[in-house]
């Protein structure tokens, strides 16, 4: 037969069992997450009607789409959640409660240069709060305290949710006479912690045109530091001169105020003034998640509130709120970093049952009455030598192996193998479900674990 | 702003949320059933080299592939989770510990002409064993097992699991001296259920070519009935004249011997010689599932067991055994036909609470508290009617709501009322969480309620 090589496409993360087994567990901690703040599942088709997606157009987007054509049709994967949500709101409005909260924990397709660490294929797990012409404040104060809960849920501590208000930085540049300039100078705050200060300043003056004092001024604008209260205290002596600078921060106070009641503790959470995220479309509250120990990664989970979710589609007004988690990088990352805990089992069994006798029948019962304890059972059924049993037990890290031979059967017992420590004890099923149990109990083993 | 009308392509499902919730509980129940037996999680790209997906060829599949070009490269969208595992089996040969089991519930993509319950975008759910050289045949006699234990967990009672073996049809028509004629006589046989037994002898005799007496040997053949122990009784009366017939039947023996131990009624389960698959690809034991009441839908968990996984890829002999469920029209039909239970919860949240003071903090402390408690907590922030707030919650169909007013506030307690009857208690939040935990435990309501 002619063969073909088989391989995997470049820039699609395609994992080993044992690794899959972590991922799956971070999936598992999002949907719970998202779940226990009262978000529902969405899922939308990966494939869309072309036009439908590019409604916004714009270059990089264009670029990057996998489009193709099939029949009439012209198609193409979506490139993030966000669009096919709009999408989603318009076409169901009607049938929708609104406020609408929905999470998609989804593929998403970006046809990039290839280069180590970046996908062409990777989950986005999103969370969206949309309003039917308004949104309450408290919801951009609810998005720290779920950001908070999914980290610590991966078994993070030093992570920092950085927030910032775009009306706060649009009315500070007001205030300069720079509005028209404020895009520029946002992208290149944004640059700040890559580049330093004096680079930024560079920028501010030859490529944005601003004058001495207004780059200064900027400069010392986001020098403002501290803790919140004093960050929030240096910007109240800005009050008063702008409408819009002083509605942000009435809504910076709103989002900082209620973080203990949250249970979001302080050392997780920091007004960030340099915080302004690229996308012109976020207009009030922006986050961005900072991991203390590996600023290079940048943020892993950044978002904002937006006015206008779904104006390409329909005429009403649609407010929202929104994070996401480029979940494929992130995982890359961990992995990357040695940050993925070694302790958590990835086995994809409790215990491997091995029939010792002719008639299997015993060791299939047994099996059964294991997994109504919810253990994950594999019956291993293969003609092999002992040794090699218990060698497949091992590379699949299974932790116990049970054993039924003649004596076990005639005992009415089983003998239960410990693969960690090697004690082998006889044993009833229901001291073997016991056992295991205590022994399999994952609900406490991070995923993640910090050195 | 000039708009688009949104809008969903045909042939690709777009739930609403409440019926979203429904299918993830689906979901939930899989991959939970497929984990108790010892299957590992997989996830393989939706985009793949469209040479190696096409390894096989094949006009059907050719045609409705998605397939189109980006930069230099030949891509195409997965069409079925078989291949994909073939691929990833030959590519991480080495890296894998065999028998390899794992499940894998993704979409697929067929661009087939749009019709009513056909979809374009799919999820299958599967599972598949692949040994290295040999497979047990404990391996087969495991399937039916697996397949009782994901249709109770959804909620059936009224299916039932046929299966067959290839070899005892492939034995039978080589006592017929039709081996040549095999493919076409199975794929006759197959249709019974559909165009009935008259029918299936015209075909055999015009379109087959076979003569009177062969046809009739058939269809003798495949009229035995009965109960297992009937049938197989009946295929003893063919023994000892074909070797390949022996060994299919003492396969079919071995797969129906344990069905006790391995938990699985006699009543769900039946020995079918109609039975063949369509695929070429099988070479043993062969599986379908039928939804007795609707009968017209067909199976609905199909498979079998074959000899050659992966000979596109690699050089090595990798028997396997794998079923699929088509889940997205599973769905559907369960769906349309009125049998997705009303009574499952499909709120997105257990409880709103609803903040009745300018101060929202003791609210926002008490939805944490809730959540302690592993109940799904909505915090509903906007100024809205007290009665807007109500609609609300019944829109959704959040089963409780709780209402923290000054009265409440100073009492130390909140006032929870059930939506469903329209009481309402002044109660402490440890009481309330517990009253919302009794009235929310879904773990025993199945997805599925037969008439």
């Amino acid at each position: 037969m002619e063969r073909i090589r088989p391989r995997t496409l470049s820039g699609f993360m395609e994992l080993l069992p044992a690794k899959q087994v972590q991922m799956e567990r971070m999936m598992e901690i999002l949907r719970k997450t998202y779940s226990l703040y009262g978000f529902s599942p969405l899922d939308t088709p990966a494939i869309e009607d072309a036009q439908i997606l590019l409604a916004k157009g714009g270059g990089e987007t264009e670029k990057q789409i996998y489009r193709f054509q099939k029949g009439d049709s012209d198609l193409a994967l979506r490139f993030d959640l966000t669009v096919p949500l709009a999408k989603y709101v318009a076409l169901h409005y009607n049938e929708l409660a609104f406020p609408f909260r929905r999470y998609q924990i989804s593929k998403v397709y970006r046809g990039e240069r290839a280069q180590r660490g970046r996908f062409r294929e990777f989950y986005q797990a999103d969370i969206d709060i949309i309003g039917d012409g308004k949104l309450d404040i408290l919801n951009e104060a609810e998005i720290p305290a779920i950001i908070y809960k999914v980290f610590t849920g991966f078994g993070l501590r030093r992570f920092q949710i950085r927030v910032n208000n775009r009306k706060i930085l649009n009315g500070f540049y007001a205030m300069l006479g720079l509005s028209e300039k404020s895009g520029d100078i946002m992208r290149t705050v944004d640059k700040l912690e890559k580049i330093g200060p004096e680079k930024v300043r560079v920028i501010l003056l030859e490529d944005c045109g601003l004058e001495e004092g207004q780059a200064d001024e900027i400069l010392k604008f986001i020098a403002i530091t501290g803790s919140n209260d004093q960050v929030l205290a240096a910007l109240e002596g800005y009050a008063g001169r702008n409408e819009l600078f002083d509605q942000g921060l009435e809504e910076l106070k709103a989002v900082t105020k209620n973080l203990a009641a949250f249970g979001v503790p302080e050392e997780n959470f920091a007004v960030d003034l340099t915080i302004a995220r690229g996308l012109d479309y976020y207009t009030g509250t922006v986050y961005e998640t900072a991991l203390l120990d590996h600023p290079e990664i940048g943020s892993v989970c950044s978002g904002g509130r937006y006015d206008n979710l779904a104006g390409y589609y329909i005429d009403k007004a649609l407010p929202g709120v929104g994070i996401s988690i480029g979940l494929t990088r992130l995982f890359y990352v961990l992995d990357e970093q040695g940050l993925l805990n070694p302790d958590l089992p990835a086995a994809p069994a409790d215990v491997l049952v091995l029939p010792m006798t002719g008639d299997a029948g015993p060791a299939i019962s047994l099996a059964q009455t294991l997994r109504e304890s919810g253990l994950r059972v594999q019956l291993y059924g293969e003609q092999k030598k002992f040794k090699q049993k218990l060698a497949y037990a091992n590379k699949l890290g299974v932790p116990y192996v049970v054993l039924l031979g003649e004596d076990e059967l005639a005992a009415g017992k089983c003998a239960l193998k410990d693969m960690r420590t090697g004690q082998q004890l006889l044993v009833t099923a229901q001291e073997a479900a016991q056992r295991i149990q205590e022994g399999t109990d994952v609900s406490k083993i991070p995923v993640i674990l910090e050195k």
